[in-house]
């Protein structure tokens, strides 16, 4: 049998487009002799969906959409999510089309609710497995999470006799090394079951979420023998065939895709698909960034030229009195190297009218850190009014590690639209710096922005580390409470400096509500500030005390 | 049998200041002879405490803090509620206290996922019914939502014997009439089952949400016969005594508290509640707001004074050439009225310097919509760098109408801290401020504020009605499109017009990431802005179209 995996960017809401893109994908699975084509998880209204599933008329037109896809392409076998009304609830499905009908649907038996997941808030879990006999062979569906619990998955699947094959229509987010994961958990399905497993994921940016494709075949043996793109829309063409022995191997119609070279080329693959796809799904032609020469600006504007080519990219520098000449050289140096449009609009005229305007309310100090932020918020004024003017989507540029502990100004630098590398760590900017040279072969990023000592420029001489830690211990220290849940004692017992944790824990706490009014961005770990990290602005309760 | 109803304040992770709180109204309940002495859900670590669940340290400081409690409040039966770690799995729970111990444990049964609820992110559901026995009364305890579906709850307590009260320990957000519906509910429950309902809620402000109190007892017939204050602290007390032939009766110990006189009344006190403790419980002693002589900022002002006294509030008005001489002299004697502290900050000499600097990047034009934006962003500017200077926190003034069609300028008025009247459609704020003159006997809100035709004061003779429909018409569309999920079709079929309809579906859906990035408000309807409606920015669905 022959099986096609249709790794498609499928955009959220855009039902006839979905539809369209995957009446296209058909015609081209028709010319290859494909048996069975599989779209993913929620192909037909995109992924996730979220309370555009309260609105009946978005489920009923996802169904009528369904319906004229299967009509419109009824020479095969295809497997298809889609958003499904029945009986006053809904579930997430998967449609078997053929003869131009909907012959069996499959509804997803285990539903993730937690970190970006929130399918309980809105789906009915099935409790019916289903499998097809197709071409003499056995195939059973399912759906995401219901193979990520091997062990449930053994008890749903256990009366259906034998079965070949495991089919699984995914829309699985990235994260940092999460395809190690998910190759071993298919792998692993495949040897349980002793058949092989057919793994179609979603691909595209979708607000936050990134989906990075990589379908899989895996034999059953458990080696995956196929694998499809990173990042991008692909067809993963193989034969399936089980032999006399009772084994299913797997041939490969084509040999795999090139994958991303290490973890760094993850991460950068991951922003420059993420960036583009919220600035075009969103319908915004070009971008703006203010460009500081410092490395967050210039690894951001690195990431959206890549992204959406050196002509759809706008730098613009805002100066002040406090920005040294090598610094406003290197911004220009670095639009220079990317090819950029660039502008340069000093802040200080603005500044002093501000500052004799604000000294009509008793208190106000012009040598103090409200005169500081007030540079970082006329440069917000100055991106947001261009913005506005041009229609052109205004990048942040905060790392992750100054969102943790709020060394931003809010309103100011944290003004716009989409926030590149917000769950980047300072100190995998600098690797990302590295990385975006060495594969342009050239020096994209001046040297100077690479080795200069980090400093916002809002004061004389001013320096991050007059305020932060090192960030190769900030970073550390974020990573163990902000990824991943630990108290002040566990950090400090793991051998990290007592006054340090609890500086650090007191600034991430009290700065949740900056977070919560900046703008949305990529998420490339295991917990980024999103939808994945729910706290409370209003919280009294501190992990840095004693007690704990 | 002498039970209290102790509905108080709890703040969120505040541990060792609630069960403070708790302890002093333990003390207040040994004085009055009580025997049962109850706590709203989750009283020990407040409501919702969101993502803290995930911190093993939380749980287990929450823990710590109840047995403490217990230990310190031997005397009487205590029931209150904690996040419960057991067995690796999490309930939200009811202790219930007794001679210095936890005796029993309660786990809650129904766990809401929909709206502003994510229980199922966190919670597993507990399987076993529990009841105790007092003073030869059966009580069975339940937690909020076990009792919003009386046909499962049947099932629940069915083999539990005669029942002569169900013990309801809740925290129920707060809606425009929502206490119909609960009052509804506990009376049906008590007739249901043939017993007394006391049903014990939480009070407060937690971020967008307002609990509001309005614990109540219910006798056997159904009747409510005693119920606690509205968005305020209670102890409500009442004998509880089962008679011979059946019944059981309710004797309250005090006339009930007097109730808000009406809807407006209600949303009223929401909101000054909610003020209130979004300032409060986050440290400010202070607030600021921008003063433009309209409606919405009188409004605001307005509460903000009743939240946190006159000598809390500092108005500001920035008045640029568009304003006129009316609104201007309107915002002073709103401040005057409400004796509050008032600075005039004109923003012309920024404006031009901004609007001068601006044309250094080619089609910056003097005369358009980026340049009104400018305006409002120059303010935000102002507002955030007095923030910033004073420690203050920045009211925005923003209503929901304009907040739904994005009738607002990106970091300019949406800038600030918390939004107060986010959630209150504008026909609704003119009614606010009779309510507010009203209440006040004289006028607070000069009657111009509330006669003048709307305006943003952004160009000459700008008029609300030159971009937006009449907002009596607006607010209709919005409430069937926002607040009910009907289409397009559903809301044309009703009366109103195809073209207006669709022209504000269409503003709404466009305009999402604006709400996105704006600072949380009392939400005061079954559906704002807020956790309750999570729609995605990348969307490309229209429930405009003729399709629909």
């Amino acid at each position: 049998m022959r099986v096609a995996l249709a790794q498609f960017n499928a955009v959220v809401g855009d039902l006839a487009g979905n539809a369209q893109k995957m009446r296209r994908i058909y015609a081209l699975a028709l010319e290859s002799g494909v048996d069975l084509l599989v779209f993913p998880e929620l192909a037909v209204c995109g992924y996730p969906p979220e309370d555009l599933l309260h609105k009946r008329h978005f489920l009923h037109d996802n169904r009528l959409i369904l319906e004229k896809f299967a009509a419109d392409c009824p020479d095969k076998t295809i497997i298809v999510g889609f958003a499904e009304e029945y009986q006053d609830d809904i579930y997430n499905s998967a449609a078997v089309l053929g003869a131009g009908k909907i012959n069996k649907i499959y509804r997803k038996g285990m539903l993730p609710n937690y970190g970006v997941f929130d399918e309980r808030r809105y789906f009915q879990p099935g409790s019916e497995p289903v499998i097809i006999k197709l071409d003499g062979l056995n195939v059973a569906i399912t759906i995401c999470f219901d193979i990520w619990n091997i062990e449930w998955l053994r008890g749903f699947l256990k009366d259906l006799g034998p079965i070949d094959m495991i089919l699984n229509i995914s829309a699985s987010p990235f994260h940092l090394g999460k395809i190690e994961r998910r190759q071993e958990l298919v792998g692993r399905c495949a040897k349980e079951f002793g058949c092989a497993v057919a793994y179609c994921n979603l691909i595209g940016g979708q607000d936050e979420l990134i989906f990075d494709g990589r379908s899989m075949f895996a034999d059953s043996t458990g080696s995956v023998v196929a694998k499809a793109r990173a990042f991008d829309e692909d067809l993963l063409i193989a034969e399936v065939a089980a032999a006399a022995n009772g084994t299913v191997g797997v041939e490969p119609a084509m040999p795999s895709a090139p994958q991303p070279r290490d973890l760094l080329d993850e991460v950068y693959q991951a922003l420059v698909l993420g960036t583009r796809d919220y600035a075009r799904k969103n319908g915004f032609q070009k971008v703006l960034l203010g460009l500081s020469g410092g490395i967050d600006s210039s690894v951001t504007a690195a990431v959206a030229v890549a992204a959406l080519g050196p002509e759809n990219v706008v730098g613009i520098t805002m100066p002040s009195q406090f920005n040294s000449p090598e610094t406003k050289s290197d911004a220009e140096k670095l639009a220079k190297n990317l090819g950029i449009e660039f502008f340069t609009i000093p802040i200080e005229p603005m500044l002093k009218r501000f500052d004799g305007a604000l000294k009509a309310v008793p208190g106000w100090n012009s040598d103090g850190i409200a005169y500081e932020n007030l540079q970082a918020r006329i440069r917000g004024c100055i991106l947001m009014s261009l913005s506005n003017q041009s229609g052109s989507l205004v990048l942040t540029t905060g790392n992750k590690s100054e969102t943790a502990v709020g060394y931003t100004t809010l309103y100011g630098d944290t003004a716009g639209g989409f926030a590149v590398i917000k769950d980047v760590p300072k100190t995998l900017v600098y690797q990302l710096a590295e990385h975006i040279n060495k594969i342009a072969g050239k020096q994209i990023i001046p040297a100077d922005v690479i080795t200069r000592e980090p400093s916002a420029e809002l004061r004389p001489d001013q320096k991050d580390s007059d305020s932060l830690p090192d960030y190769d211990l900030l970073d550390e220290i974020l990573k163990g409470y902000v990824e991943e849940d630990k108290s002040a004692r566990q950090l400090i017992e793991s051998g990290l400096d007592k006054k340090l944790v609890r500086k650090v824990i007191r600034m991430v706490d009290r700065n949740e509500y900056k977070r919560r009014l900046s703008p949305p961005g990529i998420r490339i770990t295991p917990k980024a500030f999103g939808k994945d990290r729910r706290l409370p602005i209003t919280n009294h309760y501190t992990s840095g005390t004693d007690a704990t």
